[in-house]
């Protein structure tokens, strides 16, 4: 059984990313990413869909990303709430953390190389975040690019593979799909400004494509909201 | 004044690095790093460092290379000692810590982003670390075209360029131009394995290519050391 390293944030894309490399015969070694002070929410959710699934190991990894400030989900910055889609979608969101991906592939190539392993996956998708340049196809492709000469593994001559198995997929489907291997939602955690209690505040951009998505998918999400 | 952003590890390579940048004059944002349990005393160095120089900030941002292991530098494994040069140069040494300088340069262009300069300078060097996958040229024009896809500067157009000013030059070479900007070498630090109370072991590699480029550069290391 080959295994693969499996970026899990505790959101709803990064479950179904997990269950489909499970589906694909991949023993995953799951990764997450403690980072700024908004998300320490997403890690609990995270410790729970790896839990749900046979996961060889979950590591968390404490970074520092808000030592730079530039985004609302590591700074002071307010989220923004009740956006339009058209809203959304209009250049690249404040949201935004820059590098982030870049930096969060770096640890999971690191960790692929002390594991002899050559396959990641990620949950990115650049349907609903088209916004961002870190979740692109040619991104993916720059990274294993790197990865051939950037590591032991890779100056070996083996080859570094990003599984991005959502990057094109509309959020309905990617719940669907999700539903389809039996991801338990009602364990993860998208929300961008949750109340203290945990309840998703429904407004944000991340609740607002949730909600949309459950909606076109037919189905209820089972998460708790604040309204 | 253009500015740029450049690591400093408190080491005398990146000290070097530091006075180069401002020799070229760009205005330096110094970014430094705080892994692992054995290097706590290179952050003192890298203060030390960017204090004796005009820079514009220092940020230290605190990232856990320790979570998978992997390397003399972040785990438990001893480091090597009185080592010749012939085995030092023999393959790749387990002080490698994997995927390190992706790490370091992958939040350098998120700060870079955040300043708005396309301009990053780092010490490494491919001559006495000729085994690292991650101190050639190959590697530095890799994550160039990466950054190139992966940022809003990058999509935008910008380009980002980092400045290997030490890449090919000898321990002696860097010791000597460094002496010419006036480092102050005695507060930089290179040893894997001090005592205590900071002295230089003498013995790690490191000590040895450090002692050796002085005496080659016919200077006095101003450094304490143990024996």
């Amino acid at each position: 059984m080959p295994s693969a390293v499996v970026l899990v944030s505790g959101g709803l894309d990064s479950a179904v990313t997990l269950a489909l490399a499970i589906a694909e015969g991949f023993e995953p070694f799951v990764l997450s990413f403690e980072y700024g002070q908004r998300h320490h929410i997403e890690i609990k959710s995270a410790r729970r869909v790896a839990n749900s699934m046979r996961v060889a190991d979950h590591r968390v990894a404490q970074i520092d990303l808000r030592v730079f400030g530039g985004s609302a989900l590591t700074d002071e910055i307010a989220v923004p709430r009740e956006r339009s889609e058209a809203e959304m979608g209009d250049g690249i969101p404040i949201t935004y953390v820059p590098a982030r991906n870049t930096i969060f592939l770096s640890y999971a190539m690191a960790w692929a190389e002390v594991l002899g392993t050559g396959d990641i996956f990620i949950g990115i998708n650049a349907v609903d975040y088209s916004g961002y340049p870190d979740c692109r196809p040619e991104f993916l492709r720059a990274f294993e690019s790197l990865a051939s000469v950037a590591t032991k593994a890779g100056v070996g001559g083996a080859r570094l593979k990003i599984h991005a198995p959502l990057i094109n997929l509309s959020k309905s489907d990617i719940i669907r799909k999700g539903t389809d291997l039996g991801v338990d939602f009602g364990l993860t955690h998208s929300c961008y400004d949750p109340a203290p209690d945990g309840a998703a505040c429904s407004v944000c951009d991340s609740c607002q494509l949730r909600l949309k998505g459950f909606r076109e998918a037919g189905l209820v999400d089972p998460i708790r909201y604040a309204k």
